[in-house]
């Protein structure tokens, strides 16, 4: 009986040409799987259509919209994930979903190899890899980009060789990929670094420069989720989806950056989030609102670590559960509702108010009504400062300084 | 002999009534040390003729621009010191300064009792009290303002009952600390969180909805401090009041936060901090080039310490030398050159080189001249995931997942 | 209606001066509450009676001994805690364990007041008040020791004076607080840290030079929790009570060290612990085969920030729910056995074993039976070192090293 | 002209074996390098001559003792380097140095190939190789054992094959790597987890439970460097072998435990290191009482980064050099006197002085002499607990507990 491999299917180059040279190399039958993960854009059809087109026995597409949205992007909003401080994850986050989808083919259709279009210098081999062989280890891997290390020329030169049907020419040498949660481009004239990125790699953005009325909206949150936009409740989905739209048209979540790949190296990347940045920009806000200061100072190490696990391909790892465990905890009453301004390229919040707020105006304000004593501060002054006073005076005891 | 108290005097409501309170209270003379960091506005010889009209016996006025941008200010860029991911510690840097003068001219005028006009419920109390413990545990501390447990109304009051040359109104009620480093406004209304800050709030920086041409400007750093701008060299000092004006112009750097404070209570507050923010942007991109993985993964938490100690009031510390000590070692890299659009309340960074860049053109391009062996990853991959794919096993086997 | 304070009894010096300064101070009806957290020694009758004999208008002791070791000294042992990796934070465990029954006897008795024997410069009077302020901010705290600044020379004429029933006596100066967890000793001559210890000072533990035969115990472990000693069931509270005879026997548990209060001074503690610090180690052992590595290196700091919490007060905050949650998960699968032998002072893991071990022979062994593919060690390696090796080009390139 | 291979030559099997293996393999000379790190027991004459037996071209031993105990293990005692709290980092401190010689043997010999011993399952081919890629990444690497995935079985046939002159044999299992800083033994029998150590694999230690004298010792510490014993001067070298001596007649610093091997799996090992363990007990006492609380509490997050990173093998690494910029600070006041008694296994700090001491007497003092101001501590209680206060009272308002 032939084998079949289950292939990551993107519709894009890499993945596309993948599907001859899996055949070829193999003896396998291929079986494409498309994972909608909100890449929007193109007909799925089209896409599950031209898997078939390039050799593939089956083809299938699953809608895991809902699914990324509520399992993915979710908790990249309650760990504020920004990788580097900037990146929020877009690949990342949809590469694990996309594994659990395949290794789910693979069962269904008898699969016992599973490949991906990575190249061996990105992020994304080791994300698919790393969870493949967590969830069935049972599955060989096989990931013809990068066994052969093509450049993307080779491949377009192959593509057009075979005369698949992609879309990629020489004119059009954006290498995209793109979900609900935002889009990363790379293309040639971005390697030197001291290029600017041009209006044309932009897509999920308006230029934030354009002139166009504010936009005021008021996100609830309920536990560190966003259940209602001005007072419509929404599903994540939902939510990501209007704020991708509502913030990505007043420019919001351009991003163009020099980050630090898995792999070793240092890679230019360029990045739309519109959603992501406003919803993780308004969340933040909440939680310096609602959560406790010393729960908040711990969460910034518990958050960093979150995105840096993330973005390294470790999703089914135990310190991701455990790290889940504590931000779980720690949005329980990161609930109220966040006003914000959208516009010219700025999220910017306006106003905040919960029922669990830990602001209290009778302790903060200065006016009548005041309810914090005074006098409590000046022991409380003296004995913090009492480790770094008997320092210096020991500094200046035995001349340290 | 009479005795003499030293009052760390910034001209503004609080400062000005301690003037008269002191002489009442202690029966010492007053001596006023207004110590400039760039606050600006006022004129600073009248702002000493008011101390003296308000009844001191002395009244200096202490340029210390220049170590405030060199001492205060560079430190800050250097730890990308934002509190809460957002405040770059306008007030806090400024007080350490502060108290180094004000013992100096302790010394000098022979005082042994020092004097601020903090409240009992703020930071800058604990960071003028914890600063002079340190540099001076002999000096008597008296702080007016906390000792009477004031509200603004009351000291608005006493300061019209007893006529001081104050400006404060019950028509502008805000109240203000601003420096070379960033404004920082309270004001009433604002104690609503839920209110949204008005444009007249602000002062350093322009509406940035407003319609102007973007400002493209190139920053050079040289182990992490600013040297030129536009290829013009520049102070420490030059480069902070460069960007001030420039992306203050663009509107810049405008925060409204919840914060935490040191004595335990939540405040709303708003900042603007337009070269702050601007040169922090910069500098962090060009860590971002110029600095090793784990290095900028660690420094994180460096970073966030420092940021914590400073705003604490724990500027004279056992901690914040060693993390300087860590920062300085870590910035021998950071040179070069970053270019960035200031446009509608935006700095963008568009380009950055150096001779310093850990970036590879060649390790990272995926076009002709790949020089990444790609041939590595498989092995990096499967050793990468290896403790992950060993607990899923486990998992599985045990049912404890 | 005569006003009623709920006093934190011990039995001890301090608490038992507290009775009748506290009728004094306040005109209320002191109720003694004494609640059993393993203390042993003195009959638990003659403590109540105690009370009633120095004053108390009621006195009832509580047994809480089960609850103290599953609710309290579980989870230091789940967290690993040892304060500056030594401190088992005996007392620290204990405080917020009966500020729970002190809050639970004053709405039983009517209580207005609660009140604590606690000094003004250790840790206690923390970890009492912030706990109270936390579980009933309502009530009013009383503090006579810290409020008259007594030293304890004082105290101790003044039970002499007022004839009152207790031990201390000027030749017997020992400081004691002890509980199923531990025992901690405070005496004026340990106040010159160059002297050592003597003999006489300890309780708990047995000499560990002394002569005799090595104890060989298996512990079990169940999810973190101990669950069995050498194969016979056990709660909690007997392990615990099992280990300190077993453990002390052989002299293991004894701590001398320089500590960091958090009133921000120093102080010199002898302890002994020898259940806890038998138990942790087995447990520290039992992690180091079960958790995965990330996993295992997070913690660490989780189980740091835990010790510092508890040891600083902070029990009852919102850090320390979340830290448990990270910890509950992260305990899981920290299931199996762990042989120890103890003797001579020393507590000496020999073995483990765990249906979750994470140890895997065959892919540990040199010798046959290998299933390690040692041909992916190449490229890991290769990737593992790229970013040092270019930063190591780098600097010499530009002379900065 | 032929080739030079430069091998890091240790006179075991491993090693021994590689000489042939190379020269057959790349028909290059090989140029064995010897590293005397303190590893003793054995002749160095007598290594240099086995490795002309074994085929060298050219053969030379380095005495590079003093070298290490002062640039690494000294750093190490800095860094209270224990990974995973226990493991004193015996091979990986020595494998940096070993790469230092290599690479100037290299330079020396015309060698353009470096070799080594260790297989593909280890730590040690991660720390030779990372740390010649930074060195000397024109340096072409080869590591025999590792590349045909030889176990040690058949290792040891190819040995008596060959007739190598090295003194493994069935009978003597053991795989030793020893140095001044201590000693790692594997055998096959502990392989099974459960199995205890035997008495026959120590040479470092006596047995602890050997009835002797117990040993006192004065450690006197500049900077956190031991610079005297007893009173006598002593260099790093001295005093390390001192500490050795005399700890290891105690039975002091005898490890087991389970580890996380880089490459990803756990494995069992057995140390000795009596004189690490023995003066980094004494520094961390030291530490504790020179130490300011706050530096103290980070100073352990560096110090485990620390261990992690040597461990990792990236002791030439940007981090590295960064953590010991901090740890150099941190160490300036780490001076003074620490008494320990060394017996039965135990090394246990009896008393400590400095002239740069945090403690305070008479802040410390329960007795006359106390200068504590206990008014202070009310409102510090208070603001101390104030977070977590208001976040109590917000759990009861919203029932979120």
């Amino acid at each position: 009986m032939t084998e079949r491999v289950v292939l990551a299917y993107s519709g894009g180059l890499d993945t596309s040409v993948a599907i001859p040279y899996l055949a070829e190399q193999t003896g396998a039958e291929v079986i494409a799987v498309a994972v909608d993960v909100g890449q929007g854009g193109e007909d799925l059809d089209a896409i599950r259509q031209r898997a078939l087109d390039c050799g593939a026995a089956e083809s299938e597409v699953i809608d895991a919209r809902d699914e990324f949205a509520a399992d993915y992007c979710l908790p990249a909003i309650r760990a504020n994930a920004l990788y580097m401080d900037r990146y929020p994850l877009v690949s990342a986050l949809s590469r694990p979903l996309i594994v659990k989808h395949l290794v789910a083919a693979a069962r269904r259709h008898g699969g016992t190899i599973v490949s991906h279009g990575c190249t061996g210098k990105g992020n994304d081999q080791v994300r698919f890899e790393v969870g493949l062989n967590a969830l069935a280890p049972d599955l060989k891997i096989i990931a013809p980009a990068r066994d052969f290390a093509w450049s993307r020329d080779k491949a377009i030169a192959f593509a057009e060789e075979k005369g698949l049907p992609i879309e990629v020419s020489a004119k059009s040498p954006y290498s995209i990929d793109q979900n609900l949660w935002g889009r990363a481009v790379e293309t040639g004239f971005l390697e030197d670094i001291w290029n600017a990125p041009i209006e044309d790699l932009y897509s999920y953005t308006a230029d934030p420069a354009q002139d166009r009325d504010a936009d005021e909206i008021v996100i609830t949150f309920d536990g560190g989720v966003p259940v209602a936009i001005d007072g419509e409740t929404v599903t994540p989905y939902q939510a990501i989806l209007e704020l991708n739209r509502r913030a990505g048209a007043q420019g919001v979540g351009r991003l163009d950056m020099v980050e630090d790949r898995l792999v070793g190296i240092k890679s230019r990347e360029v990045y739309e989030a519109p959603g992501a940045i406003a919803l993780i920009t308004a969340h933040q806000e909440l939680e310096a609102v609602t959560v406790e200061r010393d729960l908040a100072r711990f969460k910034k190490s518990v958050d960093q670590r979150w995105g840096e696990l993330v973005y390294d391909g470790l999703w089914f790892s135990p310190l991701k559960e455990s790290l889940d465990a504590f931000i779980d905890d720690a949005q329980r009453h990161v609930s109220g509702e966040v006003r914000m301004i959208l516009h010219g390229g700025r999220a910017t919040v306006t106003g905040r108010r919960s029922e669990a707020s830990l602001y209290d105006f009778g302790m903060a304000t200065y006016d009548t009504g005041d309810t914090f004593d005074q006098s409590l501060a000046k022991g409380f002054v003296q004995l913090w400062g009492l480790p770094s006073r008997m320092a210096s005076a020991r500094d200046a005891r035995v001349g340290g300084a």
